[in-house]
């Protein structure tokens, strides 16, 4: 396979996500593909910037950020058949942030795929660790193949239909 | 007491808020007290516009309630002496939404605040309706009294620092 343009990928605070796994890059934003969603179809918007927490981030960053969650909110909602989102930002430790790296979680919901809606957050707690540890939560779940992650990344990719490899510099 | 300027109240969904309970608002976004935090400093950031879904907003909504929401998020985080921040939006009834106007939650957070930190987003789930609904979160929780919401509109006004009753027309 050809390298592709740029980058090949985009610093997650201590991880990398492979172009492959994206479906959406902007000047100040990128979205990808979850390693261990909560429901089909739970993606993740971080910012381009490696910075750790929302008060951190210029007001261009959090505006291209939402509005860009917004562009992938309305994909993810019409692919996934879903009525409803959950949209969150898990700012700082505390509140269960386990990647030290700014992103907004959007998921589809539907009624009552969850016994309580909140059953989805306990979900979401260990939801954006790629990296092993001990959340229970997140050791529960099984890793996706890097083929289902590709898949569904080049569906979105589509989808989104402004995708330039060119803005990963 | 004098009328104030302008209107006395901005509508939330069915619900009117009371300038007294607000202490920020632009030309397009509003935050106010809540008459039942999850925790202090609970409160939340909505859109002028009274429109059920987040993809129904405009860039221009979208960028505004979290730019406002950021300068809010500031403050909370320092008012109350958090070290982290959950900033939600329960966009839709399949994700907890009980008022049908978007609105963006943001709650101080500390180390060990609750049990497990998933406990949170069970409160969360009815925080939003300040009319009587079967939630039974909602249902335990004792409203607070108009002085003490008023009070914390006043202080957290005064932390804003730009109030501007004018623009409430």
């Amino acid at each position: 396979m050809s390298a592709p343009a740029g980058k090949a990928f985009v610093r997650f605070g201590p991880n990398a996500i492979p172009l492959k796994q994206m479906f959406l890059i902007s000047k100040l934003s990128f979205a990808f593909v979850n390693l261990k969603p909560v429901r089909p179809g739970h993606v993740l918007i971080a910012t381009r910037r490696d910075v750790a927490r929302f008060n951190d981030l210029t007001s261009e960053e959090v505006s291209d950020l939402l509005v860009q969650g917004q562009r992938v909110s309305k994909v993810i909602e019409r692919v996934y058949k879903a009525s409803s989102l959950t949209l969150a930002i898990q700012d700082g430790a505390a509140a269960g942030q386990t990647v030290p790296h700014v992103h907004l979680h959007v998921i589809p919901r539907h009624m009552g795929d969850f016994a309580s809606n909140d059953d989805i957050y306990s979900k979401l707690e260990g939801a954006d660790n790629r990296v092993a540890t001990s959340h229970v939560d997140n050791e529960e779940r099984t890793p996706r193949s890097a083929e289902d992650m590709a898949a569904e990344a080049e569906l979105l990719r589509k989808e989104i239909g402004d995708w330039n490899e060119a803005e990963v510099v």
